[in-house]
């Protein structure tokens, strides 16, 4: 096996050498559960291609729980007749063909979360069966664990069992762990898997407190589930610089498009999963998307923030409790309400800079440079800090959303993709075409490019010693790339892991 | 043995295919602690089946602790003589010859919580002797367990043993973890055990706080003992859906009848015990039940619930807190007095529906359709979800709680119980008898047969957009069965253990 | 070897036939730390003597931490020779012929807590040592534990480690665990303890917060030390029904007599020590004793609550919190100030009732028979409950504390001592002197012939439905025994652990 | 190997008889991160012999992360050969003949923090290669430590297997544990290593929130980073009692001198980190310091008292919390404020006694005597505490802070620092120069001289049941030096572990 990691340099880089950026892709779970079949998958994969939806990333094509026949005499894992026909390797040719990977589901217990036939004890012929299936990525969950959680030791035993089966298939398949934030993967799982659930599952609101999530912060003995938006967002806030490259924090599938959010939820909840450097992965219908969910999925602005190679998750700065008595800032029905400021470092020395604004109705945020740059003010170093004495373009990063007419032409088949990222963003119409492809030119290489479409759009200045001001809607976000008019980036001392 | 789980399809369905709707039955502890003897245990036998608690269910007849004289020479378990001079062969064939079976209780430590001699480190012997006794059930304590708690991994560990154990006699056994919730059973017990206790003992007491049950959430390090109703409900809310059929969250034996409750409180904990999917065992004292007492233990409508079998928990939508300032709605004596509701769906495509007061005095409580189909909403499918658009009867199932005269009746003998379940709630007298023989007809086929019985009063209609509101006393509770009379329920997600 | 645990029958009593009520004794920690010698300890042990102390039950004389030097060649403990010029042996033969046990001390790790040779890995070698001393009782320290913490598995396998030994040598040693209530002792040190601490060190103060005793509540990472008396009891609160006869709570030693605490602080500290059932060892300085230190620390009726043969600790039964916005009840310095109610049954059908003021002014508290018989109420049974319709006498157990003349002259030598316990209650002086002599009748002997020494002074008759009311000292203590004139106690239904 | 600990006769002496007090140096992280090099390392240590550092008893220059180039074929660590052209033997050696030593960095992972090659695993080799390369200290860390956290043990095993196999080597090496306070290193690694951190790292914030430092007490799971100033110090306060000669909490590298915190802020951190008995690891770059930072990090007076003989860290006796309300008092910008007093005990029976003042306004701050000797009041002896009807004369320790000019006159090389302490401390100038050389006479010998140097300036007397005051500026620190004019001092009872 080639799976070397490389640590003898300069930081590690990915235990198996897989996602160097956060993984994207579509799963199946949060809109269908337990309905799938051959037929679910082969038509997402089409869209995803017809849509743009593969070149703007999203690459693995997951299949979630509730597959499985069992295992035959001999203890392969077999799927099940009927959902899958022709079997696991025509869907892994069908998807290769489209230029997708092929996810995979099993549980790191006697079951899977659905009761069937799961991986505990049974790991390196199950790694085998999913390689010689053609399975690029396995997504490992936590159900029926027999009693082997509690301690960090017994936790990571576990995981570690199955990527050590993986590896050993020769067969380069992104590790998911779905452990739910239990006994701090973010601790140990860097070295053993490519990402790690953080908390429980995410459901579709974006801040309704439910009985089933009872923790509100990261130290959660019951990770439970039906776990807001914004409650994932505040656990996920202390772990986030866990994450490096190869190894992130995966705050869940996507909700976006499912119909229990606004539209301004759904920006908010896309775009902070994009700036935490979680996974993206769409949990929607995408053979029923509307031209608004396909526009937010669709924002290549926001996923080079995700895909940006220098893998620094962003930073919550400050975080504004709710004030029931104020107001001018109204908590919402769920007495919930804060607003808060992040920022993260890219790799070109941008910025980027997010608003969130938890309250019931619009209000007006801003950020100081010494917000901004807290984390350079404060390294140690005691060298001037000189990102504050710059003046820099404001980007929003929102503001060339894709029209509607142009998401719902892309959906009716009436809109032909462009196939080089530089033409798609040159458009020869008047309102350039807000999309991109990063098969044809990654993220990285865009970004160097300076791809039109990577940067939404600048709307203002910010001089030196100035503030960033932003009209954020109500459980909205307002999302900023600050690129310095002078160049240059200050050193980022590396975080204790 | 036969017991295999059955996994290979459509989820786990009871590791050893015994509850799969929560287990019903008499347990001494509760009324007579140490007092235990032949006598009790037939006597109160007998009347179960007189008084239609049999037929309604009530099947386990579990002796507690202190039947023990130790060992013999070879350290077989051995009944005190005194207490059972048949032996506790003969027991178990009265109670089998009346249709009932035979609960025994022993302990996960080097002693039972009263002192006497347990079973760790000698499971196997004492299975088998269990077994060879004709013991149908077995609860299974945690005292003195030789410091084998504090991750769940010990802790399973020391449950599995004997459950093993169990298994291998080859005579099925319902197992009843009672381990006070140490370690999260929740997590891992439903592939070893059918029930686990969730928190420290219940006490007959509504919701006084009392120094030995200190914590007020899942997440406790003592379990104690002298948990309120209330505590326990609260505790129970964020892990209830962790059970499913042949997996229990077991709430505690019931107190209703032994006293120091009001009769609104008795119904508000035998309701949500219910609702809860908890094992039902009755903790009073059968030989002197008020009518009032059987009126509640024999309301077959609420019975139903806990009896359905898709076997899904009902869930806490919203838990108002207590508002001492709120001139409308008090608090009780010990400050506390919040509000919650509870729905849950049904096999049928019903759904139930309850709202408990907390507060010390009688409360109108509202909740919306978006309330009641909370998980519907959210479930991330972006589907339509027709119940809200349906016109829905509301079935009151207090309402025809069986009055005192018949219930005084029954317990002197003059009242002739029916011996199947159409006729028996199919009366000829003018107010219909509210009782039911499910040995007659399984509750699972009495719902589909729309036994009226089964249904309490429709009082309400509930419009597309409407609201349901209940008046409910001081510590009361009213539980509402929604039927639509559109019919067709929508998928539920499998969820996450 | 002789220890047999009894627990065929009904219940433990004892893991090793020891403290089958709470030992008493004195420790030379609180007073003189590392000072110690020979001439300390057989210094002490005369005035025990001349005092009547020992008479009082006060049996063992303990040596705390600083004897040692080192081990011998062979690995053998040894006595630091300029402190214990004569040898261990001498000072045990010395102290039995005193009529006094001689207690040791040691540590569950690698050095004592001042850094002296502990017993960690030694554990069967220092128990032959300890044996072939003489010794009669060892308090067995937490400190240099070698990371051997932390769950409670491997904190009963390192206690467990020296329980085991010492019952190997044959010799009847009561093992007192001081492991400061780490991983939960009380739900596993029973059965192989005498008693165990449950907090960190007590320091001479009521309620004075520390830096270093961080925790308020029982679940604590950091037991720390500097814990005040207030501190203590509400820490121990939730688990002092854990207690069984040889098995106790240990509260830590007494603080009383040691000069900064008020007198009716350190009559609350001995009182609630005492009704708690936690060992009774004195930690003052006794040959400087002054009249009120020796009165308080005479008080049989007190100590016959804590030597009640029934053996079961006080519970408490409501805690009134501290409340800085009322002027009739103000908090301390500290802003402390809560007042609390505790119950407890004992032996004869009798109870204790104790009300504890923790503001800084005297307040009148009151209990209704509700809350005094609050567990009868609540035990299930359904049971009537006889105490409430019955008429009690109150008898205030400090009302005939020894005046300070009298323990003056016991001081001074100029008073002789009862040598049984009837002549002593029953002295010709028209004010009975209060003391009592154990030795020549025990207290469970002494309370069933109802010797007047254990009984305090009737102050008041306690009607059916009626109030027990106290005017409670700033910081101070009202403790009363209630006797039914009825007689007959009601069944007490056996805690699970 | 010579490293027995002594512990037979009054307390453990440090596990390998190495810092007796707490240790001294510079540690290149703080300032510059991964950019370490063989010239950094030896112009910074050249400056600290040049400024008079050394001499004050700075004598580690640690090397940090980032120094390795992997392993050779053997496994043998190598260092980078760009960074490090002539090997480490010689950077060891150099620095050796400056009368320094040298610090070397590894992490109980399997990778550094940075990602380079760790010692998990590979202690042996890796000690071996440390002591063949002259290294006189190591650092070790906690990064991807392969899931062995979470308990006690667990921890103590990974951190003993670079303990023991330091000490095999043969070569006296300080043993610095940098795993953050998890599973309380206080409670057990006194036996095993010199310093253990007990927090996340410090970042140059006073008393900033930041969100990857959630924690604000010490019992925390995840000890993240850019913790501020107060926060550590806060954490601290409850554990610091547990250090003892040879074995210290370590509250992280100064961050004095790198530019974010106010000189008062920086005279806080550099006080109560002395006073705490943390190492004191200068954080910044040497070779840039202003003369403000030099002549914080020159404060004999109060590296005095971190090198106190006795050992014994401060308690905080007091927290005021900050009072929003209070117009005097007022909170700072981040709603923090608490003012403090810490008392402590000194060597030759002086006290430390600091206040602190989190407000962000000066305020006047006063202890009575009470509070100075709470812990002799309280320590049970009940003997007189002399020290409270004694007069004491008030040494304030930042009076004689060294001046600009003189500092710049160091850094510029135009003062000749003394080589001897008397010379230094009794200048001729008429302005005593506070400097101080401990090669020449350690502190323990200079403070019983009573060196001026180290005692600041008497600025007041303290009279019996007198009250010591400070007006202490916003965010500041008032130092005091007690001494009793009649001298002596009360027995400290040794605290529990």
């Amino acid at each position: 096996a080639v799976f070397v990691t490389q640590a003898s340099a300069a930081g590690t880089v990915s235990y198996n050498g897989l996602a160097i950026t956060p993984q994207m892709g579509w799963d199946n779970w949060n809109a269908f559960g337990c309905n799938v079949d051959e037929e679910l998958l082969l038509n997402t994969a089409q869209k995803m291609v017809d849509y743009g939806l593969r070149d703007l990333g999203y690459y693995y094509v997951i299949l979630d729980d509730c597959w499985s026949n069992g295992r035959t005499a001999n203890g392969t894992l077999q799927a099940n007749a009927t959902k899958f026909p022709n079997g696991m390797p025509y869907v892994a040719d069908q998807l290769h063909s489209m230029g997708l990977g092929f996810g995979m589901y099993s549980s790191a217990g006697k079951y899977t979360c659905a009761g069937y036939a799961a991986s505990l004890g049974m790991e390196k012929q199950d790694a085998q069966t999913f390689a010689d299936w053609g399975v690029d990525y396995l997504k490992y969950d936590n159900c029926y664990n027999e009693g082997q959680e509690g301690t960090a030791l017994v936790s990571y035993n576990r995981y570690k069992a199955m990527s050590d089966a993986l590896n050993a298939t020769g067969r380069p398949i992104l590790y998911s762990m779905c452990q739910w934030g239990q006994d701090n993967p973010w601790d140990w799982a860097q070295t053993i898997a490519n990402s790690w659930r953080m908390s429980g599952d995410v459901y579709d609101s974006f801040d309704r407190p439910d009985s089933r999530c009872p923790c509100t912060t990261y130290d959660c003995t019951l990770p439970g589930f039906h776990c807001s938006v914004m409650n994932i967002l505040n656990k996920a806030a202390p772990i986030l610089n866990k994450a490096q490259p190869g190894a992130w924090n995966d705050l869940d599938m996507l909700e976006v498009g499912n119909g229990a959010m606004t539209d301004d939820e759904y920006k908010t909840h896309f775009s902070m999963w994009a700036i935490a450097k979680s996974p993206l992965i769409m949990g929607t219908d995408v053979t029923a998307m509307t031209p608004q969910t396909l526009s937010i999925y669709s924002n290549p602005a926001i996923i080079a923030i995700n895909q940006d190679p220098l893998g620094t998750p962003a930073t919550r700065v400050w975080l504004s409790p709710a004030q029931p008595q104020n107001e001018t800032y109204s908590t919402d029905s769920y007495t919930v309400g804060e607003a808060s400021f992040w920022t993260g470092q890219l790799a070109s020395g941008d910025y980027v800079a997010a608003f969130v604004n938890g309250a019931s109705s619009p209000t007006t945020l801003s950020a100081s440079m010494s917000d901004i740059f807290i984390d350079l003010l404060t390294t140690g170093s005691n060298a001037p800090v000189p990102q504050i004495s710059q003046t820099w373009d404001v980007y929003d990063l929102w503001a060339n959303r894709m029209s509607n007419a142009t998401a719902q032409a892309i959906i009716m088949g009436n809109y032909t993709l462009p196939t080089n990222a530089s033409s798609m963003s040159n458009s020869t119409s008047t309102m350039p075409v807000q999309t991109y492809n990063a098969t044809a030119m990654s993220y990285a290489d865009g970004l160097a490019a300076n791809e039109t479409a990577l940067f939404g759009l600048k709307t203002a200045e910010l001089m030196p010693g100035g503030t960033v001001q932003a009209q954020v809607p109500a459980h909205g976000v307002v999302v900023y790339r600050l690129r310095s008019q002078g160049g240059g980036a200050g050193m980022r001392k590396r975080d204790e892991l």
